[in-house]
């Protein structure tokens, strides 16, 4: 099968970690696009961002439009930014020239979505972008296919990591504005000017073409109202979470009788309420559709390794044109996995013991989990019943399943033990 | 453009509730399959389930393997159930004779899933199961697609909602596992013989589905380790939440050293994780990845509404064959909508006022808010500081912006006001 061949325009962190990616999982990504994805020439302003060992083999030209020329090229992916200049005439001459473009370029799309879509369409390639809203969360083939069937009702989303960051700490450390502002610029998470993230307009431009995917409509960037943070104050907060609830900067995009309302500010967003609970860089998007009811997608919405997991669903979906195949690869690649036994995994434990409330109990229990080797984290028992059952509550450092077994099974031995031990695995993260 | 002619076998409550979606958003599923959709014929062992008005037009058939043979038909839904019998038959006939298979059937995939996609690859046909696992939430797109790029390196999901209803209840009502079980039962949640649910199975064959699409491996029911809820106490779950954890049936799938390790049982969930704070009977699915961290999908795992979502995408992605288009539709049917003024939607608003402390403040405040006919819900007060200067923190009932725009400027207008009011709209879902 011959390679689908891309270039890639931009070697920033999305670039790189793309670059990356393709690389390091070029096995997974080969099973599941049908044949071998191959970069064959990138750009980059700035060399250095890049290891050498990663640009092996690969062309590098200066300009970017050159990418957009090449005949040797079926996809070009664009990550240069900016909804105007070089990132526009390289999405578009790549259009024009017969190349597929993948682009993670949000306000490029906001403002030109509709001239593209109609270019691509003209030329018969495909543009898509889920790299360009919410990072890693596959929202963008969420909402053009996973709830194709529904009709949206409402959009509300945290799209924008540096604000979600910032009320993060102000709720958090009682932070000022400027203060959590400038936490966010020393972990890297905000732009030396970041005005773009904290007055709304990145969270406008990704919830434009949400609404575009969810009703039909073109991206319509400049019918958004939009706010930003400057204004809060860490008392805002706290008085927020007195209210049972917690401000959250949101893009809502709903469709009311008069019409499309999209609007980006600052809001209480109640406890109840999936988004209240999306804290420091996390990005959230819960849609409602009349069929599907409430569906929430929550991750890492920034930085190379989530877009770059867009940006190379994307070009597999390109190899693919959509990929059909029951469990993603071709049966016959379906290969058997050793079975691992789940008793060989370690974890910490619950183990609730209901026993003869008298002396030495719990000397008993401990000397049995010592003799396995099996450290306690916490023991507490429950105030003394009528009778003189009470209950035992152990829970244990990390340790294997086998030895746990042991344990509950002498444990459940013992005289003072009423009935058969519960234990339960702490499933950590 | 000739309509994609369907079959659906089954007219349960998912079966009615797909027959129902694909006549009531007609207009959306034409445009985003770009062709009509038409349901041909259908099977049902209880036709008093479908309201007459929604099966004019449609043959109806008694045996459901009739459906597989019939000409004019491109796609095959089976609704049925089961991982043997006539839902099996119906599959097989169906892919043989040339149809696209759509099925929710989890207990056949699991079981059978390796055989049946060998046979449609075998015969140039799809079979796609978005509704098999979860529900309206599209992890298997997710999954397939959404993550390509991806190597997986675990998942944990909450697949069964019959099992978090229980769990739910059991911990904030502190009912028994059996109250529980009867409530489930009696709210529709749980079936008569529950044992499906509660012991864990119907999360097992989900999550083989899932482990499958993760690890490129076949389905593989036989290895997974498969515990349930019945040893659980209420007091269980009140001890997990004083070790600052919910108890959650998980089923588990993590690529580990030795192989695959595939696990169904109630586990401690630390709060912290996502999955902690599903309730009720909402289902979640957290993955992770080695390029997009963690990513977290929730919604509603089962139902007529949110599986017929699900059926009806994967209806929608056989008439696309992959829907490439950028915005879903073709740009030509991308339509402007109005613009909804943001001020014209009610909702309720939190207000913050810097204010002199003297007495008649909040008199003024509230004449003000009454003359524009806006209801206070709650105000509070915070202590008065060193300054005669304190915070009062005012949150109103529903109403428009307009109205709250015209009070906040002559509020701002007071003597008492101290600086610029700060105003926020409550975001309710």
């Amino acid at each position: 099968m011959p390679p689908l061949r891309i270039a890639i325009a931009g070697l920033g962190t999305v670039g790189s970690a793309t670059l990356r990616l393709l690389k390091e999982n070029a096995d997974v990504v080969a099973a599941r696009a049908g044949k071998p994805v191959t970069v064959t020439a990138v750009s980059a302003k700035d060399k250095a961002k890049c290891r050498k060992s990663d640009l092996e083999g690969i062309r590098l030209v200066d300009d970017p439009r050159e990418l957009a020329a090449l005949k040797d090229i079926d996809v070009v992916v664009e990550l240069i930014g900016g909804a105007e200049g070089i990132a526009r005439e390289v999405c578009e001459k790549a259009l024009q020239n017969g190349k597929h473009v993948v682009t993670a370029n949000k306000a490029l799309l906001a403002t030109h979505g509709l001239a593209l879509a109609q270019l691509a369409e003209k030329n018969g390639k495909r543009l898509i972008f889920e790299a360009a809203v919410a990072g890693g969360i596959p929202i963008v083939k969420t909402m053009r296919e996973g709830l194709a069937g529904n009709k949206v009702r409402a959009i509300q989303g945290i799209l924008n990591g540096t604000c979600n960051y910032i009320l993060t700490r102000m709720f958090e450390a009682k932070l000022d504005f400027s203060s959590a502002l400038k936490e966010a610029q020393d972990k890297g998470y905000a732009e030396a000017d970041p005005s773009m993230d904290i007055d709304g307009f990145d969270t406008a431009h990704k919830l434009t073409l949400l609404a575009a995917l969810a009703f039909g409509t073109m991206p319509d960037l400049a019918s958004v109202s939009v706010g930003g943070l400057r204004r809060l104050m860490p008392i805002d907060l706290q008085f927020a979470a007195e209210l049972d609830c917690r401000i959250k900067l949101l893009g809502v995009a709903r469709l009311t009788e008069q019409g499309l309302e999209q609007r980006v500010g600052p809001c209480l967003v109640p406890l109840a309420s999936p988004l209240a609970k999306i804290d420091d860089v996390l990005n959230a998007v819960l849609v409602q559709g009349d069929a599907v009811g409430e569906l929430t997608l929550s991750g890492r919405g920034a930085g190379g390794g989530p877009t770059s997991s867009a940006v190379v669903a994307d070009i597999i979906d390109l190899a693919r044109a959509g990929n059909g195949l029951p469990f993603g690869v071709p049966a016959e690649q379906l290969r058997p996995l050793p079975v691992a036994p789940a008793e060989a995994r370690v974890s910490g434990w619950y183990i609730r013991l209901q026993v003869t409330d008298k002396p030495g109990v719990v000397a008993d229990v401990s000397a049995i989990l010592r003799d396995e080797k099996i450290s306690i984290e916490s023991m507490l028992q429950h105030g003394r019943s009528r009778t003189d059952s009470v209950s035992v509550i152990i829970t244990t450092h990390a340790i294997g399943e086998a030895a746990m077994r042991r344990a509950i099974q002498k444990i459940a031995k013992l005289d003072s033990v009423q009935e058969e031990p519960c234990w339960l695995r702490i499933e950590n993260t």
